[in-house]
């Protein structure tokens, strides 16, 4: 409201070459809750038949309050396999896991789904000191590799550091000015956004190109702010990106606080100068999975609706959130589903994806595997915007579509998660738009997310229980009765 | 939804009687969110009025979100201030130091206004634990006193304990089952209540009542299960009542877990002694104080809308959402409107009561002493529901006024704040409403509040930034537009 929203809509060609690259993110996390447009008319047999669901909505609810099995998954995904970074043995861990629950759930043709997927490590040194000027000496500056980011030489480099609020702002400058120095992206989100997703969207590209764009100009290292919304010493990582063109340099992002007081530093007016060291490493690829099981329909078990999250983590925190949150919920729709003997005419598949953080591999990987079905793909939920109080849903379904989707959503009104935005469904499920499949994104409450996004908050400690069981429940509702409808959901246009 | 939702409505007549019992709260709380009905229409002239606020409104939301100070200022009060326990040096503390905040944020009239509050202290021991049967030996049972206990005899006590799940079914019992035993209240909150507040309302009167009933039947102490959401070992306090009639026996609270271990050690069959030591103390009543600042109108000063919060909390946690957090916000709304330079018609006066957790002395003494006032009170609105995300407001307004309410929060449409719910406006505002003063209580999401509610989870951590700020704003534009309206609000019928 402080700002106009944008809705620059989601460009379908560019998006499978942006998948894997931080803008895929950036351009999803732009469409971002607008305003619903005054709705036309549902065809009332329709509406009737969607409002002959409310006793099943109660009992999903119900249900998911009194006997929900999302948290207690999530417990033991995150004690057991709390660090999923793509091609580790903490992710085959998780698919194995992740296998497992969907056996004992029950659910049909649980099987693993290969994916060659980057390996990327972190390593077990991450420092940054000041060195100058004195008094600047014992300045604690936290923080962490950025994803993908190279080691910095054996011992670590030392530059004097140059400070700028964004890439225009860096482009601006005289290359000298840049040319063997340490570059300091200083941008944060910004507060007036309604949602942090916006907010992050005009703040992650010095994370995703910061280190391309300053070596370009000769930097030999990249330091961020981190992208957070959070005030505290916890720096937050993400994923970054090369260019073959351009030199690799390292890059890591600082504590909110580390970036307050090294901006405090420059400002005083001396020559600052950081020591840095990291030793992230890339390893060859490795072969990993998406872990895959379904509720086959009852009639028309040949038409499909996706529901998923990405099974992969960063290896700060617990990925408790992101994205073990959506995980877990989406095997608790179809094992919520089975238990309550709700068996849909279509067949709802449950897809965890492996690397959407460093390479949306699984993403790819479904639609390439599937493409022979993507016709009929019904449509695809994803749940990867935390696992927070339930808010509702954003769709980039046609409007024919989104008025159903509206009339679903109408029945969760007394939990507060009624609203349908337009916007994207989700980074995994996006190769999918192509073929005019309809994506749904399920979407909680946004401002604690970048709180804890990518840090060692995202812990399962800051995973309310109702939160999720109802996040789950929202979920079951919109796939339950869209599987379950007579006509099919229209699809959008092909592309 | 899973439960049709409850309006017992607030009877009047028992309001003033119930104050300062948990009985009110339990009331207040069981008027709880329900479906809002088909509206009529508001005069458009009044429609055109309100939605002539909108640049207003996004100034606020902007300048909260931008330049809130409320999280800054409750970090600063429960820092400094954190354990607020009426008439301990605590709640003095924050007495001045909430004065201080008034005169610097350069509110007008701040003053002190003086009330006599009870003082009951946890003192330094609250211990428990099975001495039979052998296998129970080592069984963790953490409690907290309730508020208000007496102390158990020094060395503490020791009985059998006799598990009930209600008062209820305490009274089914034969009495010789009772007599010299330690009655333990097995109640857990109910999971498919949509809002806590309500399940809260329904399994809160084993704490309040539990001591009275079980010693009409002989025990000589209580425990009861943590009225919470939170399946963890933190206890959780809250008030307590004792019948002059009956004698006073000592009673705590089990954490969530320690509940379901003792509960399971009973269930064996084996015969469960505890032993029991609390050293809680009663002392005189002493002198504190409300704490009250104003934004004096600019038209009709002499036209008063209240906003407030509770400035006294128990002594675990740092009464950080219950109610640091809405005393700053309503402390936040007046030195934010100052700032903006939005000085509305009438007069805004923020009181920060004193004493709602166990007497409700600030709430009654603030009708008591401007009793000539209340003809001329236009609105009471109060923020005790915790520090998280906005939903809306509940309000108690005739249907003529409530519509006015629903045509301002829908100006909150784009943060999702814009519910307005029947219900009740607040414990502390509560005795207002026999004057026919329409009652209005900011209503957070209440997922979370629970959780920590008079628990060592009570503190400034578990209190998100934006959410805070956001509150604030929302109470803000609530306030303001009510505020500057040509035409006042229309009142209830005074009873």
């Amino acid at each position: 409201m402080t700002q106009p929203q944008r809705r620059p809509g989601v460009h379908p060609f560019s998006l499978r070459r942006l998948a894997g690259s931080g803008l895929l993110l950036l351009l999803l996390a732009l469409a971002a809750p607008a305003q619903r447009a005054e709705p036309a008319e549902l065809p009332p047999g329709l509406r009737d038949e969607i409002r002959g669901y409310r006793s099943q909505v109660r009992d999903i609810i119900r249900h998911a309050l009194l006997e929900g099995q999302a948290y207690e998954s999530l417990r033991v995904l995150t004690s057991r396999a709390p660090k999923r970074l793509s091609g580790t043995p903490g992710a085959a861990a998780a698919v194995e896991l992740t296998r497992q629950m969907m056996k004992a759930a029950g659910l049909d043709e649980v099987r693993l789904e290969p994916v060659m997927v980057p390996h990327w490590e972190p390593g077990e040194i991450a420092e940054a000191k000041v060195v100058a000027p004195a008094r600047g000496l014992g300045t604690s500056l936290p923080i962490v590799p950025l994803g993908g980011s190279v080691a910095t030489p054996e011992g670590g480099l030392e530059a004097e550091v140059v400070e700028v609020s964004s890439i225009a702002a860096l482009r601006a400058l005289d290359p000298e000015r840049v040319k063997g120095r340490i570059v300091y992206f200083n941008r944060a989100m910004d507060p007036t956004m309604l949602t942090t997703f916006q907010a992050y969207g005009g703040a992650v590209r010095q994370r995703t190109m910061g280190a391309v764009e300053a070596a370009k100009m000769g930097a030999i290292a990249v330091l961020i702010r981190s992208v957070t919304t959070l005030k505290d010493d916890a720096p937050h990582t993400g994923a970054m990106r090369y260019d073959d063109e351009v030199e690799r340099i390292p890059a890591a992002a600082l504590s909110y606080l580390a970036a307050d007081r090294l901006s405090a530093l420059i400002a005083r007016g001396d020559t600052v100068r950081v020591a840095l060291e990291l030793d992230c490493k890339w390893f060859e690829d490795e072969l990993s999975y998406n872990v895959v099981g379904e509720l086959r329909g009852r009639e028309k078990p040949e038409e499909i609706l996706v529901v998923g999250g990405h099974l992969d983590s960063w290896s700060v925190g617990d990925g408790a959130h992101d994205d073990g949150a959506g995980c877990m919920q989406s095997l608790e729709v179809l094992r919520m589903l089975k238990r309550l003997d709700l068996r849909p005419r279509r067949t709802i598949r449950c897809v965890l994806f492996m690397n959407e953080e460093n390479g949306l591999r699984g993403g790819t990987a479904y639609h390439e595997a599937h493409r022979d079905e993507m016709g009929r793909h019904v449509m695809a939920l994803e749940s990867d915007s935390g696992g927070f109080t339930p808010r509702g849903f954003t769709t980039n379904a046609s409007a024919d579509a989104k008025l159903i989707l509206e009339e679903i959503a109408s029945l969760l009104v007394n939990i507060d998660a009624d609203k349908v935005w337009a916007g994207g469904g989700g980074a995994d499920i996006s190769p999918m738009a192509v073929d005019g499949v309809p994506l749904v994104g399920y979407r909680p409450d946004s401002h604690r997310y970048f709180d804890v996004h990518h840090s060692s908050h995202d812990v399962f400690e800051s995973v309310n229980e109702r939160e999720l069981e109802l996040g789950a429940a929202c979920m079951a509702v919109m796939l339950y009765i869209v599987a379950d409808l007579e006509q099919a959901l229209p699809r959008n246009a092909s592309r």
